[in-house]
């Protein structure tokens, strides 16, 4: 079959690759129904994460169950399944905490740009939907799995309440999913940073209120006049950058929380300033599985439509086109036809 | 009357001041019933923080209203009162979201070590009693106003819950007072870690079920075998060093909450670190006021009894030997006649 392997920075290929089989009895084979590229690929595509050796890439999937091993009791062959980027047990005292991403038996998924998947751990990972989707709603299931998941985790993080004041820090796929689920939540306010047309465009339609294309310390000026000089309640940090995390620390009001998704790279926080900022941070790889069986009722009821967050769609044979189109800020995020 | 002074590193001194007045007409000048030492004024004592000019020692305080300023509305002459150690008006938007510590007009107290203290925007800060308290009961009233009311905070900003299991990292005045809110709150479990005898009897006396005497990494390992491989749900920090915080985050469970009070000398927070250690933090300077009514409450009801704290009592003018006794850990907590 194709599957899609990184090579070195800038060197992503799909090519050639052995089916996946089953390794361990806790196992499930799964055939794709469509796969993605993540903010996340980017970071090795851009050489900020060191590529040591190959790295089968892809960790967002959707699809329909094709073999499980000889331990799985919950999911079986024919059923469409739904599963998060981060394997878990679902069993272990993190994952029955609502913490499954800090998993004991925690792996993260690979090499789902590609037609098959082994996911490990299936008994705690997958969950089923009752019947199968119909084809429209692939696209918005398969970003339950880690996009929309990890949108929500930063606004379940941020304490994100009726009526909040909440911020955005970054317009790419997270962030954007990130407006969706405080929508949802009922946020009272929800304002989008974003300079570019098309991602505020998807911003309001997820719910933002208000659009904040400055940056920076005009961004921070911008948020606080728009909140009578208060601050937001509630901040989503969805980049990972220091300036991000530094714009989302200034934007929020005094004993507001900061739920930060963007896995951090070069960012040092200062204990001190921390303290006086009165800012409370949580953050980390987000529980999907937590959230995973309330997102799909939501798309599987026609409530959300997170799927709007693909605006490029590209056959699996293309995936490196699918890497540069989000490197370049031209597309928001790729779909693969697996 | 004479007040305390800290010129230099090492040297404070107990010597004349000039009686406080009323400046403005939102002021309060108090008869203080017995004031103390805290342990954040042993930062500048030690040198750790910047002496620049001298400074009017003292941020803790109870007393009588001695004269109220013209626009003062809620406490009169002759009232018992409590007050915060930060200044607030209690109507601001952060005031009425419960971070009176983070104030639009924030000051921190000064002075109160001495007979008489001025308290700007009294009707904001100060909480009065019913009635004048019993006399016994004023090392207990006076421990609201900081060290208990920080203790707390500590354990709210780490989110104990009713049985929650809790760390407390530092056996100074404020981790003790920390683990008698984790037990008023009713945290099913509360390890406090400790290498002196007397405090870990104190801490044992406020509610702890266990004791941990070992630091560092043997810490860590000792707090995990204690809850079966998987770390306390809240942490409260109440030291401030960059060895403290590192032991706190170790301690935490994913997805658990540190409570962070010690002001942070030092330290530096690496992002990638906290991420995928999957720890919430919140911190900063205690917003008392939040809690005080609460706090007085129960002690005048006699169902806590956080004047326990103060091991040593001097009159005011034997203050340096005070400050002396706390920075040599003579002593847990200094209360001063005054």
């Amino acid at each position: 079959m194709l599957g899609t392997i990184l090579y070195a920075p800038r060197d992503v290929r799909c090519e050639e690759v052995p089916e996946p089989k089953i390794l361990h009895p806790t196992d499930a084979v799964v055939r794709l129904s469509a796969s993605c590229v993540c903010g996340s690929d980017l970071w090795p595509f851009r050489g900020l994460n060191d590529v040591t050796s190959p790295m089968a890439m892809g960790h967002e999937y959707c699809g329909v169950v094709e073999e499980v091993g000889s331990a799985v009791t919950t999911v079986r062959p024919g059923q469409f399944v739904v599963g998060s980027f981060c394997i878990s047990d679902n069993t272990c005292p993190h994952c029955r905490r609502g913490f499954q991403s800090s998993c004991q038996q925690r792996e993260f998924m690979t090499g789902a740009q590609a037609p098959l998947a082994r996911v490990p751990l299936a008994d705690g990972t997958l969950v089923a939907t009752r019947e199968l989707p119909p084809d429209d709603l692939i696209p918005s299931l398969l970003a339950t799995s880690d996009v929309l998941g990890t949108g929500w985790y930063a606004a379940d993080a941020a304490r994100v309440q009726p009526g909040s004041t909440v911020a955005v820090v970054g317009d790419g796929a997270v962030g954007l999913m990130g407006v969706l689920a405080a929508k949802q939540i009922g946020a009272g306010r929800i304002i989008a940073m974003s300079r570019h047309n098309t991602r505020q465009d998807l911003a309001l339609e997820f719910g933002a209120t208000d659009i904040v294309s400055e940056r920076g310390d005009a961004g921070v000026d911008r948020i606080k006049a728009l909140t009578d000089g208060i601050g937001a309640d509630s901040v989503l940090e969805c980049v990972g950058t220091k300036e991000a995390m530094t714009q989302a620390i200034l934007c929020a009001r005094p004993g507001a929380m900061i739920g930060y998704v963007g896995v951090p790279h070069g960012v040092e926080l200062d204990g001190q300033w921390l303290f006086f900022s009165q800012t409370g941070m949580m953050g980390g790889p987000a529980p999907v599985r937590r959230f995973l069986p309330h997102l799909i009722d939501l798309v599987l009821e026609r409530k959300i439509e997170p799927g709007k967050v693909f605006d490029l769609t590209l056959p699996l044979a293309d995936v490196a086109e699918g890497y540069r189109a989000m490197d370049e800020r031209r597309a928001i995020k790729t779909l693969l036809r697996v």
